[in-house]
């Protein structure tokens, strides 16, 4: 039956689809933005909610607009299942989770709550924040970007690979140099400071205090310097491939069969035949 | 009557323009360089205000210094006004903008001053520091940086979206897992520590107890390490094209006139000619 | 003897050669998969031993662990030594050293074992870490990174030298500039200093006090910050070369067999001969 | 006269020339190891020196030891001004001008010194450090680094003015913004903070406290993040061009004209005739 009404939609089905999935029409494109707009005030009520001060002075009308903007998800929810051809691959595609993890929480406070486990609730609540991956949808553009980083999916795991391997040594060895006395209380702590060495974050939370560790601290450094070169130039080589590629015409000289010309070309740039 | 001035100008305008707006003559440049040494005396001054110490000793003198860069800049602002075509365009164009905005907050403080006011006059005489802005006067050289900036800005707000959300998700799961008796008071406080962590600033105000914290800080810092390759592969990719078009071959074809040919090509890709 | 061996093993030292050494076979890939996890275990074990509440509340269970590891990996060792067809220049390979490196440890702290040498033995045991070497021998793929690094040798190193000559001579100014009041205590400090800042970590725990010496730090940030950009460019022009160098056409000339040609070449750039 | 002996100069200062000035003969190549073995030496020293409980201890020695290299180093420069054909113009030149910085504080402090002047002393014998300097006497491979630099010197000027305009201004709000109560206490300082923040180093010495002042914190981090991108992206793009060009052959076909070949062809890749 899933798979009839998939082939022959009813015609305001057909439209309600249009409207909520598509963005090209000018009523799905008003949706978009509509979407758009409940999503980032979403987002803010629950920023300005974990403010104390925000919290203690607009607390029940931040819970009131909470709930509107929940019941409102949810009948967006329900129309999107309700549209689509085949509800129960939405709802367990990538999209159709967000959405519904995008509601649980509100609904979960219900059962859940009760005066003491406000902590939690107000945890599970945050998940909402979540509801900001439905910006996603208005991704649309095929993102060169995503492309370039798919491309060199590879290479950059081979880099951090690397930088793991490097981050267990460093950490073991200055675990050894510095010793718990100077904050570096154990490996694990040892390898998140190498981390924040490295990546020249630098917190300075935890920073070396012997001759020894600080001249292994700064090779350490030099060295995040220097191999912050290596995923940048991955990139960099992939995006110019990818927008490289598209710069060249894939025409072929009828005369002299040579390639190579730029899009714009009419004759051969090599025998003078015309294109 | 604007119209006709801008047309057939007076010759004592026609000079002024000359010595005001252009850059080539020797009375242009001349005019230019004083103009550059007075705003950085300003500009200098300002900064030689703010400290307190300095305030103190030489408080008069500085306000002296000040009114006369004003007045200064009050009848250059005129002249410009009068030897332009168009007045009323100049006034309301950028460079205009910032010409006025200039001048006003030294005049302002008579009108809105008074003893108590004073800290208000101050921070509107700060405002003086974006006459640095018309340093941009001397910046005539078409720049290339700007081009390729333009180029990849669609690419370039496609990643600051991504580390937008990025950060917000980082932001909500720090302020979970660490909480407000580690710093991250809210979420907000918490965004802002992912920001500082990656973009690999480090200020280290707030920085993670918890072991889950660490964890979770140490993949931001990874993170951040490995994006920071997204923009410049961006904007490198454009400088490269930009300066690549730049190589191609100065040749017109005799033809038809047209240039852009490859250095390789032997006939005009337009007409088919020999080049 | 050994080279005869080494030229007609016995049939189980060649199927034993295959499993340990070879990656290829199904027997070979579960042995490299198998040793991969006893590894990443033993590196887990020596990192939760570190961490004071885990090694008082569990620390006979990991000891217990660790023998039994030392025990594999001892086993594993001797075959390694007994199906080469050369042992001695296996043992003196890098791998080999790094394989008895990660057995060593542990027995020595046997002999020089005692109540009170207890954190010279952990500090030894330590260095089981470097067992995580050996996932080196899981990176058969041939790194076109490792490439890219080794072609830049060079230049990097005349970047490195230029750094270490800068910090040292920036070290030697912000001593003399801000001196031992203000944590500057030494050369020494204060090039670790310079190296903490032109590298961006900016731990913190020293910084500069007085205006000369933040006008001087100043400048140091911004140098660091676009002298970054030498090892990104020398990395991203090797790797983009090499990736450029296998668009390289593989046709292979019919007359002189030679490849390497571009994919725009008519005639073989060896022989003449036409492509 | 020196125009004479610098014609025909005497077999004695030509072989001190040679062994001096060059480093291509066995001779030359010797002294250039030895004279770098003592600077590196030398350099050390001063470093040693300065920890106070090194100079405590060994302080004689190291004194001894500084009269020793500076007696060496005087020495080789009258050797230099004895043997090249233009003393004076070797001794206004920068290595002559380096040379002599070497050497003079040591002989200075003699003069200047006594009991109560220790410490200017000490400061003057730092400057010793820039003998160091001498070591880009080794640097002889002509360097492609320098050249991309000198090359892109233009765009990295009117980065770097962009960057100075953006932290004045941005140094300027946030002293309005935060106030002197929080920390930034004149304009100067605030600038300093945010070359500080601008170029990820982050010390957290002066950290924004209010909300507003961590908004335009957090906009300023993700602008120095996303302009890092521009210099890496010029000195790529100049590398890139620079060893580009020495891969291609300037050879032209005598045939067909044509250019463009790799630096190993033999014949041309676009008619076949031989090169």
């Amino acid at each position: 039956m899933k798979q009839d009404s998939a082939k022959t939609p009813a015609p305001w089905r057909a439209k309600l689809h249009e409207v909520i999935f598509e963005a090209d029409t000018p009523a799905g494109k008003a949706f978009d933005l509509a979407l758009l707009g409940v999503i980032l005030l979403s987002v803010a009520a629950v920023l300005l909610e974990s403010v104390t001060s925000i919290r203690e002075a607009y607390g029940p009308e931040l819970r009131a607009l909470e709930w509107i903007i929940t019941i409102l998800f949810s009948i967006e929810y329900a129309l999107r299942l309700i549209c689509v051809g085949r509800p129960l691959r939405y709802a367990l595609s990538f999209y159709g989770l967000v959405d519904l993890t995008a509601i649980l929480p509100t609904y979960l406070s219900l059962f859940v709550g009760g005066a003491h486990s406000l902590v939690v609730i107000r945890a599970l609540r945050l998940l909402r924040v979540f509801r900001i991956l439905k910006l996603g949808h208005f991704v649309s553009e095929a993102s060169m970007l995503g492309q370039a980083l798919r491309a060199s999916r590879r290479k950059i795991l081979v880099f951090l690979g690397t930088v793991a391997t490097l981050v267990l040594i460093i950490g073991s060895l200055m675990y050894l140099i510095e010793g718990e006395e100077n904050g570096f209380t154990s490996i694990p702590q040892s390898i998140y400071w190498a981390i924040v060495t490295l990546t020249t974050v630098g917190y300075g939370d935890i920073a070396p205090q012997t001759f020894l560790g600080k001249a292994l601290a700064s090779l350490v450094m030099v060295t995040g310097y220097a191999i912050i070169a290596v995923p940048t130039g991955i990139v960099t080589v992939e995006l110019g491939r990818i927008s490289g590629a598209r710069e060249i015409s894939t025409k072929a000289c009828t005369q002299c069969g040579l390639e190579g010309h730029d899009p714009d070309a009419v004759h051969c740039k090599y025998c003078g035949a015309e294109l």
